[in-house]
């Protein structure tokens, strides 16, 4: 999003280590300090609490009105609580200084700042050009005489078939009802809406008539579309006006599926109870009918002008959106209904469009392999670009796809939950409170703790996670086969429940009550869930007798997003060891890709084509994976080769 | 029906006439005259009421045991009462005899019985082979592996498509909820239903996705369909056995539409009405429901395998059927909604069958040019035959279609309900007491009468006035203008309310208790109607550049059916006067040509081209139909050279 930022920029200069930042009017210090790799102590999150992030300042700040800030004198602050107004110097009282590895980081990170969905998105809207698949006409059919009268439908179809290109000249029964009336309320104006022959695939002639909407008048001007992005965890939903080709208002919200179980599995099982499919594809219907209403709260678009919707998600979700039911995806061999799906009228979903309205829905893979990462590649172009790419969209379950102009294959991995804070004994999603920036510089340290919203702490989010198992690796109190060196003395090691631990918030400062620790149990759960990743990406590689080097392009989509942290990643082994100007953050692709099949009939026919030519890898039945995943458990990698960077710095850093 | 008698015949004489009849075993000796021209007097309409009928009789015979006939000698009978059970020689009382005109019609109806429905039927069944545009058929599906998975949809259609040619390979979103689990059920062995490409029209592309049903297991055989005609006042069913292309079963009743008026104009107001075309529609659907109760009663088959059903039927009849309103029909330029009827999901309509079944409509041609008409030319083999051929079918609107394997060409007239015994002093349906036969053999002769049923006579139904006006013109009763002659000093003769007229049945012998009676009013009413089928025969004839000699056939469809003498049609010039081998009667060919579009998909393709073909000529909009109307309000017409023979016979005749 930074690429967006429009503020005003001043100079913020770190001492004494001399390090000069460009920061937007209003940004957080300590969140800059952290951005820039910046090392303040302040083990509350940045919540105020802890009073350790106490800095010295000359130049423009504003002290938010909060806690023990207020009796410092006038030119100290808490890092945490201050907000840049103007050109600044700052003074960290420790003797602090940048580790020489990741000043390089930054430079990096800085001059290579990933793409933001929105930046990516605009350059892709071009790629793909209107009309949609569905359109809206203005059309005048003639009066009927006795010499030249021929049915309603008929002089209808023969003036449309002037002005497009159409499938067939023929409409449901329902427009049939309406034909004659509609034909003479304007004296002959028409507003219709039609269905293009968008492609060749089953999916696009299926059941779905040329014509599907019929008005008086000349309404073609209200033309707009929604699209979806059907997450297991949360739903987005965009409104796109198709005349003037831009986005209208957007909205998102938690799934309420959520309730069935925060899983694709236990979704499944939740369709095989009574109640069944219906039940569970209703909540996601609920969901988006309130995301629908916001839209059109947010817009003054009435749902009477929506002329179709297009939703992508993944093969479960997919299945479950049309009440289908799951269940042969989770049972081996892992079999999914159909690969292409019908246009839907949306009365038979219960969708809160007008009823002609039809919802396209992105074409799957296979079963672990689904419409968002189709939409996702769509939206990337990853199969229309030379550059040798590889999407990862990081969740519960990991898919990897790997491609160019010339091929596409993919897989994907059940990493387990770990990278959304899943069984992690002080785990939680990415929400306020959730620690999701971690710096140490040397084990004896204090470290450096930032929590989203600078709330209280109350646990660690998947990117927190990686943060932390990077930093205490490159600090040396964690050591390459994932256990704390307890020869360190150093003072927030100590033995739990679940053996040894490392303290990250003491209790006092933490808003559950405990203390917040990151156990060896916890980094072997990561170790497995970024082994898992790092083993389907190299078993992709080796199948088409690559490397990691090969790679030109790295993308990261999903959820993780921005707040994952590329160099920490790199340094867990998550990710290949490239240079960070390889890396793009993607955002919701997926959702990208969905608006891009609503302005675009071309686009749709490409998500058709990237779905029939992409291969899948089943993982399970490739001999190399366990062999590949034993070698990931480490850190970096039992194959140094792969991380030479890592490791230097891993050695360095030792103390 | 006497083509397909199997019952044992006896040879009956009449004296003193000596004309020889061959009878089947057990009919009524007053039909067995009256259907020979072999005249009885008999005025009560054969109820036995009239005792006039009495003859004398050697042979074998058995008395009704009814009324009067037991006072009689053991070798005497009222005609009326009496079977026939062997050889018998019938002496007439009164000294009658055969007018030298009728025998020689009698022979030539006796040689040249027209075609009935059945035999039709048979003879053209055989020229549309299956299979039918929706087929049924068993296919087993392979199990899917680790090594060779494929979506569930996949894996069928690639078993299904080295089956069967298909349109797409794709499924409505309703089959794509249970295709997983059906695969499953019977370890793959599945009976899918699937809709054929029938025709490059659009109906049949429209909006029907090729797979229709999916069934565990091998039902394949259980594969049935139903026809529908759908009359204004009667619809006709029948249940179809696909697999061994017979008809298992029959039903019809009266339409419930009838509460809303008895002709399609009144359907039409009634469709603006409050509840609108609904209402209506549900009407037909309920006769519909209740016909398809009565074919699974009388059958045994269940309704869920009706594989679909296909229904013809006037223009009107179709657009309420489908719930499109009928209202542009009725205005001026008269414009039907749509020529092409998709198929339609049957549970849109509300029809008792499963609800994948769709139905299939015959498409119209024009607002006075329905479906049972192209079904009639289908069933007909009109199209494709190089003998010129009139079809009418005779009712409130009287329709005609001309043309052979070369073009087709129809009208349609507005006759008025004269032919259904509507606008008839003492007229009534073609129900038991209507008189439905009229011999007289001169002026001051007592009539024989014959009622359906020879029931006590309750009034006259269309094919009784066409009788009876005829008769009276042979005998110069009535004069060719249309007047009664009452020079002659017929004791019949009176004047009544409205001007002369003609007493039929005395009050003592009628069941409604007062005299029958037939006024100049009435016949000028029945005037008009044949005028204006004649005016449209004649009108369709000079469009084409012939006369009605150049016909080689001449067939007569619709309710009128067999009760309807030509000779007399043909005397009051309401037919053609061509040698009467060339009239067939085709019973309900609506029906029949359902029937063959459910039986053949070939038979749908044809009907689709006989639609396209067929030319509407708009008698209102023709110059010369009027012309022709008022030449043809006399008997039999004012171009005498279209009748000769029946102006011999008028002038013959006269005393």
């Amino acid at each position: 999003m930074g690429n967006d930022d429009t503020r005003i920029r001043h100079r913020v200069r770190f001492f004494p280590d001399e390090v000069a930042i460009s920061a937007p009017e209003g940004s957080n210090l300590l969140d800059l300090a952290v951005e820039n790799g910046v090392y303040i102590d302040a083990e509350c999150g940045g919540a105020g609490l802890c009073g350790k992030c106490r800095v010295k300042l000359d130049g423009g700040f504003r002290r938010l009105a909060t806690g023990d800030a207020e009796n410092l004198p006038e030119d100290e602050s808490l890092a945490c609580q201050t907000e840049i107004t103007g050109a600044l110097d700052v003074t960290l009282p420790s003797a602090s200084r940048i580790a020489a590895r990741r000043a390089l980081e930054v430079e990096h990170e800085a001059q290579n700042q990933p793409h933001s969905t929105t930046s990516a998105q605009r350059a892709l809207a071009s790629r793909f050009l209107p009309p949609p698949v569905v359109e809206k006409l203005h059309v005048t059919v003639s009066t009927p005489s006795e010499m030249s009268a021929g049915s309603d439908s008929f002089r209808l179809f023969s003036v449309l078939k002037k002005a497009i290109e159409l499938r067939d000249d023929s409409m449901d029964f329902q427009l049939l009802r309406r034909v004659s009336r509609v034909l003479r309320a304007e004296s002959g104006s028409v507003t219709v809406t039609v269905a293009r022959d968008y492609s060749q695939t089953p999916a696009s002639r299926h059941g779905s008539p040329s014509l599907l909407n019929l008005e008086p008048g000349d309404v073609s001007e209200r033309f707009f579309a929604v699209a979806f992005d059907i997450g297991t965890t949360t739903i987005w939903a965009q409104l796109i006006d198709l005349r003037r080709q831009e986005v209208l208002a957007f909205a998102a919200d938690y799934n309420d599926q959520i309730r069935f179980g925060a899983d694709v599995i236990n979704r499944i099982i939740a369709c095989q109870k009574s109640g069944g499919v219906q039940s569970v594809q209703q909540a996601a219907v609920a969901t988006m009918n309130r995301l629908l209403d916001e839209l059109w709260q947010k817009s003054g678009i009435a749902a009477q002008d929506i002329a179709f919707a297009v939703a992508a998600g993944n093969s479960v979700m997919t299945h479950i959106l049309l009440g289908i039911d799951p269940e042969y995806i989770r049972l081996t061999p892992h079999i999914i209904s159909t690969q292409y799906l019908p246009p839907v009228e949306v009365r038979e979903l219960g969708l809160n469009l007008p009823p002609h309205a039809r919802l396209y829905t992105a074409p799957l893979v296979s079963a672990w392999m689904g419409g968002d990462l189709v939409a996702g590649v769509l939206a990337l172009d990853l199969f229309r670009s030379d550059e040798m790419t590889l999407l990862i969209d990081l969740g519960t379950n990991g898919e990897i796809v790997l491609g160019n102009n010339g091929f596409l294959i993919s897989t994907s991995c059940s990493s387990g939950p770990a990278f959304e804070g899943g069984g992690i004994k002080n785990g939680m999603r990415a929400m306020p409170g959730a620690i999701e920036r971690f710096q140490l510089e040397k084990p004896e340290a204090e470290p450096m703790i930032v929590t989203i919203d600078r709330q209280p702490a109350r646990g660690i989010c998947g990117s927190g996670l990686i943060s932390i198992v990077a930093e205490l690796a490159l600090s040396g109190v964690l050591l390459p086969n994932g256990k704390f060196d307890t020869s360190l003395g150093c003072s927030r090691l100590r033995q739990g429940d679940d053996g040894s631990e490392y303290v990250l918030i003491r209790k006092e400062h933490s808003a559950v009550g405990s203390d917040i620790v990151l156990t060896e149990v916890d980094i072997q759960n990561l170790l497995r869930a970024k082994s898992a990743i790092y083993a389907g990406i190299r078993v992709l590689l080796s199948e088409m007798e690559m490397d990691v080097f090969d790679l030109d392009r790295v993308l990261i989509a999903g959820g993780f997003g921005q707040s994952l942290k590329v160099a920490n990643a790199v340094t867990i082994g998550l990710l290949p060891e490239l240079p960070l100007s390889r890396f793009f953050f993607v955002g919701n692709s997926s959702l990208a890709g969905a608006q891009l099949m609503a302005r675009s009939a071309a686009a749709m026919r490409e998500s058709e084509r990237i779905a029939g030519a992409m291969t899948y890898l089943d993982l399970g039945a490739s001999g190399r994976f366990f062999e590949e995943f034993v070698a990931g458990t480490f850190i970096p990698h039992t194959n140094q080769a792969d991380f030479p960077a890592v490791n230097r710095a891993l050695k360095r850093d030792k103390p």
